[in-house]
C-alpha cells in the first residue's frame, strides 16, 4: 500500500515529506499510485487499465515515447522525437524535416534506417539477486564488477528463456533493481510527419514556453516479417479532448531526474557538472548555427543536431537557474532534514517502547548521516576526474557518431572474445543486436558537418583541460583541433556502413588498421578505460551503495510514497488539466488554431514564426476554435516527449511534447505552481489531418472508420 | 637608423630575427620604417608624407580608425565602426543600421550622442621621466602608484600647456613611454551609412573570409563651434585604385597584439585567458541571438551588441587555434631562443675583444633569462585571481553599460576629492571630459536587452566561480541570476542621463542612494578595488619591469628593427597588393560587384546574403566589373578597422575593414603566407554612391568637384 503507517506521524513531525494531495510522481507500473488516485480523484486504477497502458505504450530508442493508436501497428509520437529518423530519410533536395511527409498508402511508408522501438511486456524485482552478488567485504572496484556480472547474467537468462529484450534497471539510484522485458521492433516505417515550421512553430523562442502552438506529432508503423504488426492493445483516439480540471494520465519514458539525490550531489551538479555542460552545449550550438548559415543545404544537414543542442541548452539553463535559486536549495535542505527528522522520530517512538523497530543494518539516523556524508565525499573524488571522464569516456571530446563507431570497432575486437558477463556492459550478449543495428545504420553522414562538430569538441577539450594536459596531447597528436579534425574526417572510411561491418566481421583487422579514426580510438583506449574503471569504482558503485542505504531508510520512514527517479523506463504520471497565472495574467488551459495564426501575424511571419504555406493558404479551411495545445499538472520530464496523454477511459486525448520553463526545475523538485507539461490536443491532430494535409486514410485509421 | 650594426652578425648566428624583406610592422610615426621602404620598395618616405598621414588620420573612440577625405571635416571609416553611433541614432521604427542613412545637405547631418574622435598632433618620448619615478628599491605596489602618478603628472602638464588631449602610452609592453597629444572632436555628425545588408554582406559566414564583398564604409563630418572643421590635411580620394603588386600603406590605430610577449605569457593566454574569453563570448552571443529571434524590434535593439560578440568570438577562436598550433608555438620558441642566442653571441664578441660592450645593467643573457622567468612567475600568480579580476574589476560579471555607469557614479564620488595623480587612472583630470561625455550620453538603452545581458553575465559569474564563492554571493545577494538581473534593471533609474548627471553633480547622494545598481556597485567596490590593486602590483607593474628589461636587450641586440606591440595608437603599416592561393585555387587580389551579385544568387538570396533591394533592383545601373574589395600583405589587426589605405602619393585607394582567417594568428606572429588584410576599394565607394544611392554631393566632395 502507498501510505506507510509511520508516514503520517512523520508528516506531522517533519512536515516536509510529500503531501497526499500533490500530483508528483513518475510511478512504476508494478507499483502504481492506486490509493492516491482513489483518494484525490476518486479514480479506480484497474489492472485492465494498467495492462493496456503498458502494452500500448512505446519507447523509441532514439530518445522518446509514443503509443499505439490502431490495431495495425500505427503509433504516434512527437515530430521532434521522429526528427532523427525523418532527417536520416532525407537527402539533398528532399528535406522531409522542413517539408513534411505523408504516405497515403502502406507501400509508400518509409523504413527508418536505425529506429528501434520497445514495448514493455513485464517487470520483475531482482533487487535481492543483484545485491546478493555484492558482498559487504568487497572493495568498490570488485563490487562494481560483481554487480555488472550478475546483472548481465540475469539479463542473459531472461533473454534465453523469453526471447525478449531484457534489461536490469537500477531504481532509486541503486536502491532497487528491476528486470524489464521488452518486445522489440526494428522495422519501423514513417507514415506521416508535418512540416517542422508547424511542428516546432516558434522554434527556440517558444520552446519551453506557453501559450504554445505546435503540431509536434508524427506517425510511424511497426512491422514484423514485412507486415504491419498486430497491436490489439492500443489507445483509442478520443474525439473531444479534455475539459478544464479533467484528470489525465501520461504514460511514457521519463529520462532522468535527480529528486532523490542528496544536496551535496546537487551542489556538485550546480558548481561543476552544469557549468561544464552549458559551456559544451553553447560551443556546439554556436558552431552548428554558424555551419547552418553557410547555405540552405548545410542548414538542412545540421537541423536535428542543432535542435538537440539548443533544446538541451535551454533545459539545462533552466535547471541551472533552479539550482542557483536559494529557495530551491532551501527546499532540498528541508527535504533532506525531513528524512533525518523522521528517522529520529521513528527511533524515539521505538525507544519510547511503542514496539516499533527501525529497519536497516545501522540505526536510521546514523545510517542516513553516513550515507549522506559518503555521497558528499564521492563528489570530492569525482571532481578530480569528472571532466576527463566526460571528455574521453563519455566522448564529449569527439562529438561525431563516427568516433563512437570507431570506438565500437576497437572495443568489440577486444571485448567479444570475453565471456558476456565480463565485458563492458554495452557489449553484453543481450545488447549486441541493438548495438549492431545502430552501428550498421545506412543513415547518411555528412563529412563537413562531422568535421565541424569534431573540431568544436576537440577545441572544447583543449579549453577544458589546457593544451599541455596529457589527454589533450594524446587526442590532438601534434596538431591543433582544426587540423586534427580535418585529418581525421578526410581520412576515415567509416562513413560507409560496409566498412564498419567488415571491422566487426574481421576483428583482427582492427589492430593494424590505418583508418585515422580507428587509430585515434585505439590510441586513447587505455586512458579512456582507466577513467571508466575509476568512475565505476570511485563513483557509481559507492553512490549505489550509499543511495541504497538511503532508499531503504526512506522506505522505512515513508513507505512507497515516493516514486524512484526517472530512468528512461515506463512510468505513469497523473494530473489535472488547468491553466495558470503569470504576472497577473491568466493563461488558458488550451490554445487554439486561431491564436497560432495570430502569433504568426504578430511576429511578421518571420522565422521561427513562419507558418508553412499549407497553413497560411489553408486558414479558411480549418475551424479556428480548434484546441491546439493544452497543459496539465502531471509530472513529466525529458524522455516523456511523445507520451500519450490519456483520460479516465484510457483513451488518447493528447500527445505530451514539452514542459513550460516553470517546470524546468522538476529535475530536482516537483512543483505545480505554474509548472505544467504541454501536450498537442487530440482534436488539433484530427482537424489538421482532415482539412490541411489532407490525410483521410490516417484519420480513418485513428477514428476506427 | 633601422639596422643595428650587430644585428646582421646576429642574424647570421641566430637566423631567427626579422628579415629585411618582410612586410611586418605597425610602425611608430616617430620612428618610421624609412630604410625598409627604401630598400624593399625603393620608396622614399618624406616628412611631408608622414605629416599628412598623421594629421589626416583619425581615431574613433568607439574603437576604430578613419581618415579625413575633404578639407571640410568629412571623414571615412567602416560601417561596422560607425555602427555604434548609427545604432544609437536609430529608434523603434527607424532602423538606420539596417536601412542606411544619407544626409543630402549639411543641415540633415545627425549629431552622434557620444562619439569622440582624436587626431594626433605630436609624439614625445617620456621614457626617462617615467622610469626615473620608479626607484629600483620600490616594492611593486609602490612602483605601480609612482608610475601612475608620474604619468598623470606628465599628462596634466601637457594638457595645461597645449590644451590638447594628452595620453602617456606604454610601448614595448613597458619598454618605452611616449606622450601622445591629440586634437579632439566631440561634435561628430553622421553623413552617410549604407544598409547593413551590403556593408556586412555575408555576415558571420563571410566575416574574416575572402573573397569578400562588403561596402563596409560610412562617412562622418567633424564639427567645431557648430561649423564643419577645416581640415587642410586630408587624403585625396584616388579614382583608380591599386593594381596588383602595388605598394600600399595603412595608417590606423591597431588595438592589441602580443608579438613581443614571452612564451609563458602566451601559454597563459592559451590555457586560461582565451578559454575563459571564448566561454564568455559564446554565452553572450547565444543570449543575444535568442533575444534577437523574439521579434524584429528586439533584433534591431541587439544588432550591434550581437555583431560585436560574434566578431570577437570569431577573432578569438582564430587566435586560440593559432596558439594550439604546435608550428606557431615552435616559431615563438625559436624567436625567444633567437633573442637569447643573439645576446650570447654579442657577449662572446665582446669577450673576444672586439670592443663591443653588451648594454644593460646585467649582462644580456642573464638579464633575458631573469626577465623571462619573471614573466613566467607572474603568470602563476595571476592565474590565482584572473577570473575574479576580470569578472569584478573588468566588469565581465555585469555586462551592461548601466553597471559601468553606476560604478562611475560610485567611484567618482570617492575619487574626485583626491589629487588627480592619486586617483584611479581613468579619473585623472586629463580624462574627465571624455569620461563624462560617454557617461552622460543620451543614447537610448533598452531595459529588456540590458536585463538579458546582465542575467547572462551574472550566470557566467556563477558558472566560473561556483555558487558558493564569496564574490558570487556578494553579487547575487540571495537571488539567482535571473531574479537578480530582473530586480536590478526593473529598479534602476540610471537609464535616464539626467539621473547620472545628478549623481555626479551631487556626489554626496551616492552613499545613500537606494537605486539597486548604485547599491550593487557600492556593495562590491571594496572587493573590486582589492582585485585591481592586486592586479596592478602583482601583474601589471612587474610585467612592465620585466618587459622593459627584455625591450632594452632587444634594442641592444637588434636595434629598432622591431615595432612595438599595438596599443590603439597611430601606426604606419605597408605591404603589397596581391592575391593568394588556397587549396590550389588562386584567389584574385580584388573582387567585383559582379561576384557579389553572383554570391547572392548562389546562396538563394537568404540572410546573410540578402542584398538590399536598392542593389538587386539597381544591378543594371552599375558597372559589374567595378572592383569591390582588395587584399594586401600590410600588417593590421583589430582597431585598424576603417584605416585609410594609401598609395605612394598618399592618396586614399581603400578603406581597410578586416583580415582573412589566415591573418588571425597575427596577434602573435606576422605571416604573409595567405594572411591578408581586406579593404573596400576606392572605386566601389564612388560607383555605389553615384549609381545606387545616389549621393552626388558626397561624390563631388570626395572628387573635389
Amino acid at each position: 500500500m502507498r501510505y506507510h503507517p509511520f508516514a503520517l506521524a512523520v508528516l506531522v513531525l517533519g512536515g516536509t515529506a510529500m503531501t497526499a494531495t500533490s500530483d508528483e510522481g513518475m510511478w512504476l507500473l508494478n507499483d502504481p499510485p492506486r490509493d492516491a488516485l482513489q483518494q484525490k480523484y476518486g479514480f479506480q486504477l484497474t489492472d485492465e487499465w494498467l495492462k493496456r497502458a503498458m502494452l500500448a505504450s512505446v519507447r523509441l530508442n532514439s530518445g522518446g515515447s509514443g503509443g499505439f493508436v490502431s490495431a495495425e501497428g500505427l503509433l504516434v509520437t512527437n515530430h521532434h522525437v521522429a526528427a532523427d529518423s525523418v532527417q536520416k530519410l532525407s537527402k539533398p533536395g528532399t528535406d522531409m524535416l522542413a517539408n513534411g511527409f505523408h504516405a497515403p498508402t502502406r507501400d509508400k511508408e518509409l523504413k527508418c534506417p536505425d529506429l528501434e522501438i520497445n514495448v514493455l511486456q513485464g517487470i520483475e524485482d531482482v533487487t535481492k539477486e543483484v545485491n546478493a552478488a555484492v558482498k559487504p567485504e568487497m572493495a568498490p572496484g570488485a563490487a562494481a564488477i560483481a554487480r555488472r556480472a550478475v546483472m548481465a547474467g540475469i539479463e542473459k537468462k531472461s533473454l534465453d528463456a523469453t526471447g525478449l529484450r531484457s534489461d536490469v534497471v537500477p531504481l532509486y539510484n541503486g536502491g532497487q533493481y528491476h528486470l524489464y522485458r521488452y518486445k522489440k521492433f526494428t522495422d519501423v516505417r514513417l507514415v506521416f510527419a508535418p512540416e517542422s515550421g508547424i511542428a516546432a512553430f516558434g522554434g527556440d523562442v517558444d520552446n519551453f514556453e506557453y501559450p504554445r502552438h505546435g503540431l509536434d506529432v508524427a506517425f510511424f508503423r511497426a512491422y514484423e516479417n514485412g507486415e504491419p504488426v498486430k497491436t490489439p492493445h492500443f489507445f483509442k483516439w478520443n474525439a473531444e479532448g479534455p475539459k478544464e480540471n479533467d484528470l489525465v494520465f501520461v504514460t511514457g519514458h521519463p529520462g532522468v531526474t535527480q529528486r532523490l539525490e542528496t544536496l551535496a550531489k546537487l551542489k556538485h551538479r550546480r558548481d561543476l557538472t552544469l557549468p561544464y555542460t552549458l559551456a559544451r552545449l553553447r560551443a556546439l550550438e554556436a558552431a552548428l548555427t554558424q555551419f547552418s548559415e553557410q547555405s540552405p543545404e548545410k542548414k538542412r544537414q545540421a537541423a536535428t543536431d542543432l535542435h538537440s543542442a539548443a533544446n538541451a541548452r535551454k533545459a539545462f539553463s533552466g535547471q541551472y537557474q533552479g539550482l542557483l535559486d536559494p529557495a530551491i536549495i532551501d527546499q532540498k535542505k528541508k527535504l533532506e532534514r525531513g528524512l533525518l527528522d523522521s528517522a529520529y522520530a521513528l527511533r524515539n517512538m521505538a525507544r519510547m517502547g511503542e514496539g516499533i523497530q527501525p529497519q536497516g543494518r545501522l540505526e536510521g539516523p546514523d545510517r542516513i548521516h553516513d550515507a549522506t556524508e559518503q555521497v558528499a565525499a564521492i563528489q570530492g573524488r569525482f571532481a578530480k576526474f569528472e571532466k576527463e571522464w566526460n571528455l574521453f569516456e563519455t566522448g564529449h571530446a569527439f562529438a561525431t557518431p563516427l568516433f563512437g563507431m570507431a570506438r565500437h570497432c576497437v572495443r568489440m575486437a577486444e571485448e567479444l572474445p570475453k565471456k558476456s558477463a565480463e565485458r563492458l556492459r554495452e557489449y553484453r550478449d543481450t545488447n549486441l543486436d541493438s548495438l549492431k543495428f545502430g552501428l550498421f545504420s545506412p543513415a547518411p553522414l555528412y563529412p563537413e558537418l562531422e568535421r565541424v562538430k569534431l573540431q568544436t569538441s576537440l577545441t572544447f577539450l583543449a579549453e577544458q583541460l589546457g593544451a599541455e594536459h596529457e589527454l589533450v596531447k594524446l587526442a590532438l597528436a601534434g596538431k591543433n583541433p582544426a587540423q586534427r579534425a580535418e585529418q581525421l574526417i578526410a581520412g576515415t572510411k567509416l562513413l560507409d556502413p560496409e566498412v564498419r561491418k567488415k571491422f566487426i566481421a574481421e576483428p583482427e583487422t582492427v589492430a593494424t588498421s590505418t583508418d585515422p579514426l580507428i587509430v585515434l580510438a585505439r590510441s586513447i583506449d587505455a586512458e579512456s578505460r582507466k577513467l571508466r574503471t575509476r568512475y565505476d569504482s570511485e563513483v557509481e558503485e559507492p553512490e549505489r551503495q550509499a543511495y541504497s542505504a538511503l532508499a531503504e531508510q526512506r522506505f522505512a520512514n515513508f513507505g512507497n510514497t515516493q516514486a524512484p527517479d526517472a530512468t528512461f523506463t515506463l512510468r505513469l504520471a497523473f494530473g489535472t488539466v488547468k491553466g495558470y497565472e503569470v504576472g497577473g495574467e491568466k493563461l488558458p488551459f488550451h490554445t487554439t488554431f486561431g491564436s497560432a495564426f495570430q502569433r504568426h501575424t504578430d511576429q511578421g511571419g518571420k522565422e521561427p514564426f513562419d507558418l508553412p504555406k499549407r497553413w497560411t493558404e489553408g486558414k479558411s479551411k480549418v475551424d479556428l476554435a480548434t484546441p491546439f495545445n493544452f497543459v496539465s499538472t502531471a509530472d513529466t520530464i525529458g524522455g516523456n516527449s511523445g507520451s500519450p496523454v490519456l483520460n479516465r477511459a484510457g483513451e488518447l486525448v493528447g500527445i505530451n511534447f514539452d514542459r513550460n520553463r516553470h517546470g524546468l526545475v522538476r529535475n530536482f523538485v516537483y512543483t505545480e505552481v505554474q509548472a505544467r507539461h504541454i501536450a498537442v490536443h487530440c482534436r488539433a491532430v484530427l482537424e489538421a489531418l482532415r482539412r490541411l494535409y489532407p490525410a483521410e486514410s490516417l484519420v480513418n485509421e485513428l477514428t476506427g472508420k
